[in-house]
């Protein structure tokens, strides 16, 4: 079912997601699974088999349906989304055509300073004043970037090859793709995209992909979440450490965890996590 | 657009092949491909731009398409589709359930002795009651194969897994499964099975599927017919013994081509092209 | 580093596994990681390093490694084997020559009933007299079939076209292929075929190939086993459950299992896997 | 066979390529290639056998292969590469690592208009006092996004987060990642990025990486050179013109090209094809 029309979810200052098309649903993922056993079609039980593949990662059912979005992005979101290489992709090419020129400009409560405890990420906070600042750096920057690229295509657009001319622009740059993915890889994305430690930015388009796509597939979605999403993967150290707390109704001490080959970090996230787990049980079974 | 009412195409003699579903047509291609240059939608050049795209292989829009069937087929013709790893497929498993009870058989005029100069194919003919004779043996190991099987699962179904009574059934045994590819890869799959040196049973699929997908893109199926199906690859090698085909109006020699480091073989390929070419020509011109 | 010489591991009855070749090591996969961050190399924390990458599955640096294989299997083996898309292959064909005449006979112990509760495989016992006449009809099958395709074949093994006569073939018969896979797909197979619910045949070969991959990135499969081999996928549902155990230090009833949207089945895993936790550690720790 | 310490080879301003690894060599492609029919290893024709292969894309055997290099490159550059989704990538991170501080600058003979024929490309000449204007605007750009880069950075390094300070970047930064690709892939890449379309700068890109392995595999490049770089593909109509020329000794007019279908640019680029191979084989055989 593809239809152009549907109306776009307006993402970062410039970007959209739009659902193109779904091929599929969850009758469809019903049909392919029972291919695997000659089976009778029994809708009744749709959702207990959906729930089951995804329980157990019997995938090829769910690469039987696909999703297509149209996407504008800044290009280092791009950079990150393209990695997913199951994908279909095509791009507009700034070789082709002139560039957008438009720039994503991080909102002043989006910039922070680097992270201390996480290399790659941002955490903490600016003074209003230091935003502002570094906001308007930013912007000079764009028109600059957006001056000379102008300068160098000159009046005729043409002084200058648009490909080499490109190579002034900032990686914030907007572009815009069509991109098609099957329902296995598509959760796949999700999980890792829809993670905290992903970038703001790719975060916030994974989140409106997530809320388009979802009323085509409400179970497989609803599998996705409380199988993938919500799991939790526990190696056999951590394992290990949880047999100890539930026979000794105490934590593991550090000196037990590392006699076992467990890592600080790997310890003080297992503590975190069986914490947690129990602070909401006793919560929600109060 | 999935319907699972579609009559299905009968192959061999007891397959089948449904088309279960497509995903696009040769609008969404159009549409797809005008994302690279962020064009409008121009109709009246759908045929000019999709013609292009397949001439000089910009796949990413065919991407954007799919096509999905239901397959009944010998296990022997699986082993081969299997080998395109772009698909996405669910199979019956014979670990799940009991196998189709049916074999199968060539037709007496698919009974053929090996050939003598293509290494994996057959060529030439039997004699009728050679062809008899061994259809005949075929089929007594299919009962043999047959009664030996249900001995192994006994009255109850249960006395020998089924994964292992499986283990005696013929490669020639039927299994169904359901098949999805994006459609450059289907024509990708399709140049390569519909080749005559490709194995009939496989040509048969691969000609109901084409017979089947082709009314839904018209305009990309015969750009497929022009620039790939119908299409000739010339080597470096080739290009230069037409070259002097072209200056001179003779044949170049065997020497010639040795001294360019041919083999035999490339030789009489390339000089039995361009008689056909040429013959062919003078009927269409004449 | 590529050896054609090493010793092959015997498997099932006629079966063999051969490590042909190896591309990259511990180091291989430290120096490829350290890519991300133009990290100068210290080799004191190769072992930090690669567990990091395996527990947050950070998989690009494990592709950069590669294993190869020669096997010999029966082509029913084959067919799982070749689902695994990412893996390149090639495979004798028996179009191209004649069978190996040799068919995979279960040992007496691999003779089972099927499993009333997996679907997919065996479990339970058989006689002893049992097990010796399944067996001989397995045997006496895989005598009529070679017959007939040696009389398919004819004298001058040309009668009839290989590709047609290997029609007769039982699934059982073995095959040769080489195998190649990147260090991150080897995992990912593994993973799902040394799992109990595998066939039998296939765990025998996962088996054979890890025990000879395994020196040869002796931390990355070390890492393997902790996070991916022997870790648990923990659905929202199962620690919730988790939750409640921990705070109330009883399991909860299958009344709250149900109230949650877990099925029955989900249930019973949760509660062997926990009261097997709990009873491992009263060992371990006692 | 992995080495770390080969001489790289510079290209561009900053760039420079590295050959890693290398995974097998012409033998092994024979020994990959001999599988699919067991054949005992003759190492007399190991050329005509991968000769063959490449002719026929039988790719199985190539893909036993593969190529490993470290690269330093701008990221537009990059952002073509990664499109060749079967390779393995891992790429610098400028979240977790501040960047390169070099950019590129094309040289003064790299700076050309648009092409007029070309929608993608350059073509014709600028006046020397343009370049170097051009030149010089490209420059400013970058001395000023460098600045603000480092500012919003500050002294620490850690006032703005490195994820956020890189959108000031321009696409001309350099990056460095290592790529792994099997040869039949590489094949592809080379035959899609030597093309005289591809942008100079990844033409740059795959010649160095052309010459570094070229001397691993001198047999497989031979052939790939001769039945893929150098071949020309001939559709349907091309061959239907061709068949006229061979017969009739003159070109076929538009209006004969225009009756079958071709559009105005194939019929001129098969006029051009056609008379350059006349002339080359005029020369060459003098």
């Amino acid at each position: 079912m593809i239809t152009y029309k549907d109306q776009p979810v307006s993402i970062l200052d410039h970007g959209y997601v739009k659902l193109i098309g779904v091929y599929g649903d969850d009758q469809h993922i019903d049909y392919s699974a029972r291919m695997s056993y000659d089976g009778a079609r029994k809708v009744s039980d749709v959702r207990g088999l959906i729930r089951y593949l995804v329980r157990h990662r019997h995938t090829s059912p769910l690469e039987m349906c696909e999703v297509q979005f149209e996407l504008k992005i800044p290009l280092f979101v791009n950079q990150q989304l393209i990695r997913h290489r199951t994908a279909n992709i095509n791009q507009m090419s700034y070789r082709y055509t002139e560039a957008i020129e438009e720039f994503h400009l991080p909102g002043l409560d989006d910039l922070k300073p680097q992270s201390t405890d996480n290399k790659q990420g941002r955490d903490g906070y600016l003074l209003d004043d230091e935003k502002v600042a570094k906001q308007a750096i930013m912007q000079r920057v764009y028109d600059y970037c957006l001056r000379a690229y102008r300068e160098l295509l000159g009046d005729s657009g043409q002084e200058l090859a648009r490909e080499t001319a490109r190579e002034v622009l900032p990686v914030s740059t907007y572009t815009k793709l069509t991109w098609k993915c099957d329902l296995h890889n598509f959760f796949h994305f999700l999980k890792l995209r829809l993670d905290p430690h992903a970038q703001y930015e790719i975060r916030v388009l994974a989140e409106a992909m997530y809320f388009l796509a979802k009323p085509h597939f409400p179970i497989a979605f609803a599998a996705f979440e409380d199988y993938i999403l919500n799991s939790k993967n526990l190696s056999g150290l951590d394992q290990n450490l949880l047999g100890y707390l539930l026979v000794h109704g105490t934590m593991p001490s550090w000196e037990q965890a590392e006699s076992i080959g467990m890592s600080k970090r790997e310890y003080s996230e297992f503590v975190v996590w069986a914490e947690t787990l129990s602070a909401k049980s006793t919560t929600s079974y109060a």
